[in-house]
C-alpha cells in the first residue's frame, strides 16, 4: 500500500468561530482510501496509532458472521446492526438486545459492559441494556455460545471469542495484532490499537469482501446490508449523525463513530473509505470533519450533504439562544 | 513587554492514554508572567488571539467596584465573589444572587444570561438564576442602576455598562478593545477576543494593582480577597476545579476557569500569574496543563498540587469501573 513519502501533509482543520473570529481548532488525521487499498487522500498523520473504539464495531462483528454462529443461533439482520452499534438505548434497542440475549439463554447479568444512562436520556437511571455497546456484547455471547465456549471471562483477550475477533480484525487490517495491542474499551472490551491507515485497510478490505473468500465476503456484505438497513438502531431517533447518514444516503454509504473522535464510512459505490481521528478526541470536529471529507471527495450527493449538515456543521446558539459562532472547514 | 523572539516555542501537551499508549493530544498555549509583565516561560503562541470567556469575569468585576457601584449598593464581598464565579447553580448561589438583585429593585426576569440547567444537576430543570453566569449579570445590572442607566439593553456594547467594564479591561490588558473585538457569549454578555499575553498581562496588573491608582489598587485587592475567602460561591460543592484549588491553596492562588479550555492563575506571593488556553477548547486539557504549569514552575506546594490531581490528572474509569487510562503530561 502506498504511503505518502513526502513530509507528512497538513491535517484537516476544524474551527469553532465567535464572532467571525477562530475560538478553538481541532486537528484532524485522515485517510481517504481506494478499495484496493490506495489512500488518495492524506491528511495530517495518517500511520498515526489510534485507538479505533466503536468505528471498530462492523470489524468486531465479522466473526459472528463469518464463523456460522449468526446463522445457527438465528441471528437476524436487525441484531447483526445491534451488535455493530453504538445506539441510544431507546426501548427499540433495549428491548431487542433483551429478547436476542433470552433467546441465546443469556440475560443482562451476562453482559459484561458496565451499565450507563441511556444517551436518549441522561436523566434515565444507568442500565446495563441501556449501554451503547449492549448489542455488541450480546454478539460476542451468541459468538461464545457457538463455539460452546464459557461464557464467564469472554471480554478476556485470552477468551477463544476475543482470539476470533482479534485475528479476524488483524487479517481484515493487514497488520498484526496481539493482546499487547489492545487496550480495554469503555465497555470493557478490548480494543486493539493500529495505525490509522490500517483502520481505512480493514474496512476497504470489508468493502471489497467479494475479493476475500465466499464465506467472508458473504459476512461482510449482510453487515453492510444490516447497518444501512437498520440506521435506527445502529443510533438513534434523535441528535446521531450515524442514523441520519445512512438514512439520507439510502443504503450507499454505511458509518460508524466511535469515542475519542474516530469515524468510518464505507462507500461501496465510490470504491471508497475514510477513516478518520480527531486528535483532541472531540465529537464535535469528527462528525465536521466526515462532511468535509464526504464533500471534498464528492463521495456524497448534495441531498445527503444537506441532510447531515445541521449535525456536522451546526451554528452555535447560546443560553439565550442567540446565534455566535459557527463550525468552519479549513483544509488549510 | 518582551515576547520571545525565535520561532513559536512547542505548545504544552496533554495526552490521554489508554492501555499506556496515547490515545488522543491537546496542544495548549500558555505565558507564565511575572507581575511586571515579562514573560517567564511561554508555551505555543502566546499571541495567539483567543476569547478569554468566563475566566475575563475578575476583570469584569473590576468596574463594578472601582467605580464605588459596590460600596454604594452595598454589595458584599459573597456578591463579588459571585460575580466572578462559573458558579454551579446551587441553592447558596440562587439564593444569593436572588436576595442580591430584590436588594437592587431588579429580579430575575431582568437577567439577560439565559438559563440553563444547574451545573450540580443537569437533570433539574433549567433557571436563569441558575445559570453560572448570574452572579456576573447580577453585578451588571447593579452597575446600571448605579450609572442611572437604563438596564434594558444592558448587554449590548453601547451600553454604558459594557462601555466601562471594556475601557477597564482594554486598559488592565494594555489593548485597545472595541465592540468590534467582541464575540457574544453564552450568557450573551460581550466577550472581548485579544492575544493570550494581553489576557496575562490584564491579570499581572491586577495582581499588581498596588501600582495602580489607590482605586484600582483597593478595587482589585478587593476581588482577590473575595473569590479566595468564597471558593463555594465561585464554583460549587462538587468536581470544581475553581473551588478545589482556591480552598487548598488558602488565599495563596485565585483561580478562574473559562470555556472553551481557557484558564487563568494568580499567584501575588509568587509575583506570577498563568493565562492558557486548550487550543481545541478541551477542560479536560485545560484543568491538566494548570496542574503542569503550577508544578513545572513551583507556584503551588506539594500539598495543593495533591488536592487538586483527582480533578487534573484523573485516571479513567470505563462504565465497568476499570481503570483503563490516565491523563498525562508531555512538555516535548
Amino acid at each position: 500500500m502506498p504511503i505518502p513519502t513526502a513530509s507528512v501533509p497538513l491535517p484537516l482543520a476544524v474551527h469553532l468561530t465567535r464572532g467571525g473570529k477562530i475560538e478553538s481548532t481541532h486537528r484532524i488525521h485522515a485517510a481517504v482510501m481506494q478499495g484496493g487499498g490506495d489512500i488518495v487522500a492524506a491528511y495530517g498523520d495518517v500511520n498515526r496509532v489510534i485507538f479505533p473504539r466503536s468505528a471498530l464495531k462492523p470489524l468486531q462483528t465479522v466473526a459472528l458472521v463469518e464463523s456460522g454462529a449468526a446463522t445457527r443461533m438465528t441471528v437476524s439482520d436487525a441484531e447483526i446492526a445491534l451488535a455493530c452499534a453504538s445506539h441510544s438505548g431507546e426501548d427499540m434497542h433495549t428491548n431487542a438486545v433483551g429478547a436476542w440475549l433470552a433467546r441465546i439463554g443469556c440475560s443482562e447479568a451476562d453482559l459484561g459492559c458496565g451499565a450507563h444512562a441511556p444517551y436518549a436520556d441522561g436523566c434515565k437511571p444507568a442500565a446495563v441494556l441501556a449501554n451503547n455497546c449492549s448489542g455488541k456484547h450480546a454478539g460476542m455471547l451468541t459468538l461464545a455460545k457457538f463455539m460452546d465456549a464459557p461464557v464467564d471471562g469472554y471480554l478476556d483477550t485470552a477468551h477463544p471469542v476475543q482470539q476470533m475477533i482479534l485475528s479476524t480484525i488483524a487479517d481484515l487490517c493487514g497488520v498484526p495484532l496481539t493482546a499487547c495491542d489492545c487496550g480495554i474499551d469503555g465497555c470493557s472490551a478490548p480494543n486493539p490499537s493500529m495505525p490509522l491507515s490500517a483502520l481505512a485497510r480493514g474496512f476497504a478490505h470489508f468493502m471489497r469482501a467479494d475479493r476475500a473468500g465466499l464465506r467472508r465476503g458473504s459476512a461482510c456484505r449482510q453487515i453492510y446490508q444490516a447497518m444501512v438497513e437498520h440506521p435506527l438502531l445502529v443510533g438513534g431517533s434523535k441528535n446521531r449523525l450515524d442514523t441520519a447518514l445512512m438514512q439520507a444516503a439510502q443504503g450507499q454509504i454505511l458509518s460508524k463513530t466511535g469515542a475519542e473522535g474516530c469515524y468510518i464510512a464505507v462507500i461501496p459505490a465510490k470504491d471508497m473509505v475514510i477513516a478518520l481521528k480527531a486528535e483532541d478526541g472531540a465529537a464535535r470536529a469528527a462528525q465536521a470533519a466526515l462532511y468535509a471529507l464526504l464533500d471534498a471527495h464528492q463521495l456524497a450527493t448534495p441531498d445527503v450533504l444537506a441532510a447531515i449538515e445541521p449535525l456536522c456543521l451546526p451554528r452555535l446558539r447560546n443560553w439565550g439562544g442567540a446565534d455566535v459562532g459557527a463550525t468552519v472547514i479549513d483544509r488549510n
